[in-house]
């Protein structure tokens, strides 16, 4: 098996057991989670543990800790790296949701409904400032190079994101670089660290930086899904707020392709215009199922994961292996 | 005179000379200014363009190049440092100018007014991500971690002003930490990355830090003045600004200290409710007046600034030594 694909099915595990077999990692992580809230204006700790509390299943510190493992990791101290990737990830929600004027995040209260916009903004500038000075006290520069580099790309991608709003003839490869980028690079950047403080080879730590790209796309594509198909019980938020707040994802991008001419022209109108209500959403979503975008969606999810296990096969096989398949089928097949 | 005081009266320059002097520095970093506006997103480089050519006068970058020159700096390629932090001042003014709701700076209209606050934040995000990437390209430890504090403690006196705004009790040594936090940390960030790429000894390093810091603090005391001084045309935005976003300065406390029992009650009243209107300003600046509340400001700016200059006692008398004499000056003194 060492150089063919990880047995998924041979090995049915649960996400559950991988979080109880590295229940030692995890609760280290969270250790140094609460260390770090510990700012003199009280208000950033309490906004920090608001919403680092919320439920977050620290998946890109789990991956951080897995690839560190597969690259042969032993000492422990560098975990704590997980936990500030985890900062940096919290400090992108607290800024999203600003963006997103959202009410709910895993159906609790947003920091921005309690606090307001204004100490949102400014907890997310502190978390992410605080997790890069912690970062630049490891003195590695590849980690330093990895993270900077994750950072400016998620802020870019959410520009693009900004600029391709309510853009009905988005192209589909636009639309995967804004995925890439405002997803796949922190996931990345976290399989990629963890590689480097595993003592990884540079053809490893790309292997694993491929991996957790692909992986991250596979992640929003998934999450794309959802937003068209879950009900409020299960998300926690309200079907089609992505379109709602403007945002093209591949399943209306799909639908957009698939339909009549006449649908796409009715459709990109009301995009355009902004004037989507709830009775659209309903026929959308409708049409949806009749054209297979949502099929379609998951297909092109489960080709990510496909191509991001691949990455795997140049490993052995391993505990650590096999745990990051089930967390890869985990992000894809989840129920946030 | 090298160990006495800087020969400010003996050598009165003005700021026009040290910029011409120093011309060539500065046409370096508008270069590299100009080089890093290359984002894939045009969005980016139409509001980075418009907030970077909006009349800032590259003090920061100026003084990294006068530090590195008094520490004895013969290399010249390392003052893109001095463009990568006007990029991180720029993301704070674009972030500062979303919280204020400010529709105008500098004269000019504000990027949140042309563009919306969305893109503001976003690209804001991205210039500060996009100078910490190429800092931490430089691979030089010490330079990280000072940037890295400098951001860290930026982000943080912005949320302790926010929570100390409407607060007519505050206290001026938390009013204090607040502006060593928000601007004196940047300022002194300056300086030091300045002291160490021009190879200053690890005590001179921390003098200029000092520098930095006080000349930080006087200048943000200064700018505190201007607010309830200066008119439109000279400063291009409102008198008393800062009192209507609740922002409780130096000017104010000192008011509040000073007047009678019966006017603080008063005041502070309509502090706390947030019923200023533009008749209470009147009477606002009238009584600072009355109780000398704007010479308390200046003068505590001029302490700031000696205390900065007894730093550069270490140092022999050079001509970058008294172009930063001159710069001191003209940060506190200035018509911005």
């Amino acid at each position: 098996m060492a150089n063919g694909h990880p047995p998924v099915a041979q090995t049915p595990l649960a996400i559950e057991e991988i979080f109880e077999t590295y229940r030692e990692d995890l609760e280290e992580i969270e250790a140094h989670i609460r260390q770090n809230l510990d700012s003199e204006a009280p208000l950033i700790n309490e906004i920090g543990a608001h919403i680092l509390n919320g439920g977050g299943k620290r998946i890109r510190p789990l991956l951080l800790s897995l690839c560190a493992r597969l690259a042969g990791y032993v000492r422990k101290e560098d975990l704590v790296l997980g936990s500030l990737i985890e900062f940096i990830h919290t400090a992108t929600l607290l800024h999203d949701d600003v963006l997103d004027e959202a009410d709910l995040r895993r159906g609790q209260k947003t920091a921005r409904r309690i606090w307001g916009n204004h100490a949102s903004i400014l907890v997310g500038d502190y978390l992410y400032s605080r997790a890069m000075q912690q970062i630049a006290a490891f003195q590695n520069h590849a980690v330093n190079d990895v993270m900077a580099i994750a950072c400016r790309k998620m802020a870019e991608g959410e520009i693009l994101q900004l600029c391709a709003s309510n853009q009905p003839l988005l192209k589909e490869t636009d639309y995967l670089k804004i995925v890439e980028y405002k997803t796949g690079a922190l996931v990345a950047a976290a399989c990629k660290v963890g590689a480097i403080i595993g003592g990884a080879s540079p053809s490893q730590q790309e292997g694993l930086y491929q991996f957790g790209l692909y992986l991250g796309i596979a992640f929003q594509l998934a999450d794309d899904h959802l937003d068209y198909s879950a009900t409020r019980n299960n998300l926690g938020k309200t079907l089609g707020q992505d379109l709602m707040q403007g945002m093209i994802t591949l399943p209306l991008l799909h639908l957009l392709q698939s339909c009549s001419h006449e649908e796409r022209q009715q459709l990109a109108k009301k995009i355009e215009s902004k004037t989507i209500e709830a009775n659209d959403l309903v026929r959308i979503t409708t049409m949806m199922e009749e054209y297979g975008s949502l099929q379609h969606t998951t297909a092109c999810s489960q080709e990510y994961i496909d191509a991001a296990l691949l990455k795997l096969d140049s490993f052995p096989d391993s505990p650590s292996k096999q745990a990051l398949v089930v967390v890869a089928d985990y992000m894809v097949n989840r129920d946030r």
